[in-house]
């Protein structure tokens, strides 16, 4: 099954995807309709309005996620291109709601910032509480996947030795286009999933989403640990090597740079990055 | 005025204090009042079911805000004792909801630590929402403070270099008791107030609010370029030296220690810690 969240004129909307067509929920949007533990029943069931999907405007897949946690260094290959040992634990941090947009959403350049860059992201979307779960346990725990790009001013990033300050700007981080459950998906709950990143028309990342050090049941396990994950709640898995902040020299997005993040199986988000003054208020 | 938010038989309530006593309002918390651009007026006319305050079960003063805020390093005189530089940034991470506890709740100690350490902190909690706002526009957007201890997982902490992890335990944080406006506070929007911890009645943590490097106002604009500040989010403000983990020996938190946390002026917090396993499901 694969879920969006679509905006109409009365407001924001689920919807499943059948073929080209997205067929209204009655739940305003992804993550409401994951809350009611009967998310999959009612997705299968609903029978509403129906909208083309590739002319639909989409909204953020969860709009109001309650938790985004962010992985860093999670890509085996550049990790060990880098010469860095393989982490024995995820880095882990933190996203808030409002730096999310849709899928086809401009990004917000901020004047604040001279170096925003990209981080192409595979992100699971959680579909049941989890608290101390075991590997049958987050597996079950997983509603699907998306895509996510975890867009990060690399200057304020680095101000301070936290890094939540570059990673939380307003209207920067896009996700979606749709929720797609693990059973579409070759290596189901642990996919096996090409994902790149192309900023106007070049492509800057190209990995497989088998290469992360942690994979997503890993990772629902450990976090359920140290604290329950909730219907809705987000995890950015990290992004794989090809950022512009380590290129030489540097490359950030300026206005007007199309950034495109796709995953194989799970969709594409097209962004256009905006500075900041052009964005009405 | 004093607002705070009462666990009732029909769920938790927001309430005003006159006195002893806390007076419903008709909103599900704190959180809630403060989402209508009219919480003062509704707080100050609410005539509801009457308790007495220092008997009542409290649940966390916003029991989910939208953002938590945590900032690092930021009492003046503990940087300068350490032989550090005052720094130009505020260090900023996150932790979620589901790490809050009530003002009187147990804090669950977790199986998974054992290095489980108290910061205690003045909360700021946000009252209208707060965009790349001035220093008038950022005093204008706290709705008042209150009292919060950053329960603090060492070990997790230090898994890796962000420290989120260690931060953001489920139900470690109690939040309250109550918001106090600034107009009820020396300093007002920047209050000069004493903070003390004590744990089995030692105590541990002895500062004055008027310390801060980065004090409420400042930190209320700083965030505001990064991301909007909404009703009931909250930024707990950093910690003054006296942790347990920089004790030599370190000392941490044990099953049944009481831990209060308590600032002059806004009240104080009572909590024993539990192992995890005696806490009920």
């Amino acid at each position: 099954m694969r879920l969006t969240t679509v905006r109409t004129p009365s407001g924001t909307r689920a919807a499943r995807l059948d073929g080209e067509q997205a067929v209204e929920i009655d739940a305003p949007d992804v993550g409401a309709l994951l809350s009611d533990p009967r998310w999959r029943e009612r997705a299968a069931a609903a029978s509403g309005t129906r909208h083309t999907f590739d002319q639909q405007d989409l909204a953020p897949l969860v709009p109001r996620p309650g938790k985004i946690f962010c992985v860093g260094l999670n890509y085996r290959t550049h990790i060990l291109e880098m010469g860095r040992e393989l982490p024995e634990h995820p880095t882990l941090f933190g996203k808030f709601a409002e730096a999310l947009v849709g899928p086809n959403d401009p990004i917000e350049l901020p004047a604040e910032s001279s170096a925003v860059d990209w981080e192409a992201e595979l992100a699971v979307v959680i579909g049941a509480p989890a608290r101390r779960v075991d590997e049958a346990g987050a597996a079950a725990a997983i509603a699907g996947f998306a895509v996510l790009n975890d867009v990060t001013m690399r200057d304020w990033q680095y101000r301070t030795l936290q890094w939540l300050q570059g990673k939380t700007f307003e209207a920067t981080s896009p996700f979606g286009p749709a929720l797609v459950t693990p059973d579409e998906l070759p290596g189901g709950p642990r996919p096996s999933l090409a994902l790149r990143c192309e900023v106007d028309g070049e492509t800057v990342q190209s990995a497989n989403t088998d290469d992360l050090v942690f994979d997503p049941v890993e990772l629902v396990g450990y976090i359920s640990r140290i604290v329950t994950l909730n219907p809705g709640d987000v995890i950015a898995t990290g992004t794989p090597g090809g950022v512009g902040h380590a290129r030489k020299p540097p490359r950030y997005l300026a206005d007007g740079s199309v950034l495109v993040t796709e995953i194989d199986g799970l969709g594409r988000l097209t962004n256009t990055a905006r500075a900041a003054a052009r964005v009405p208020a």
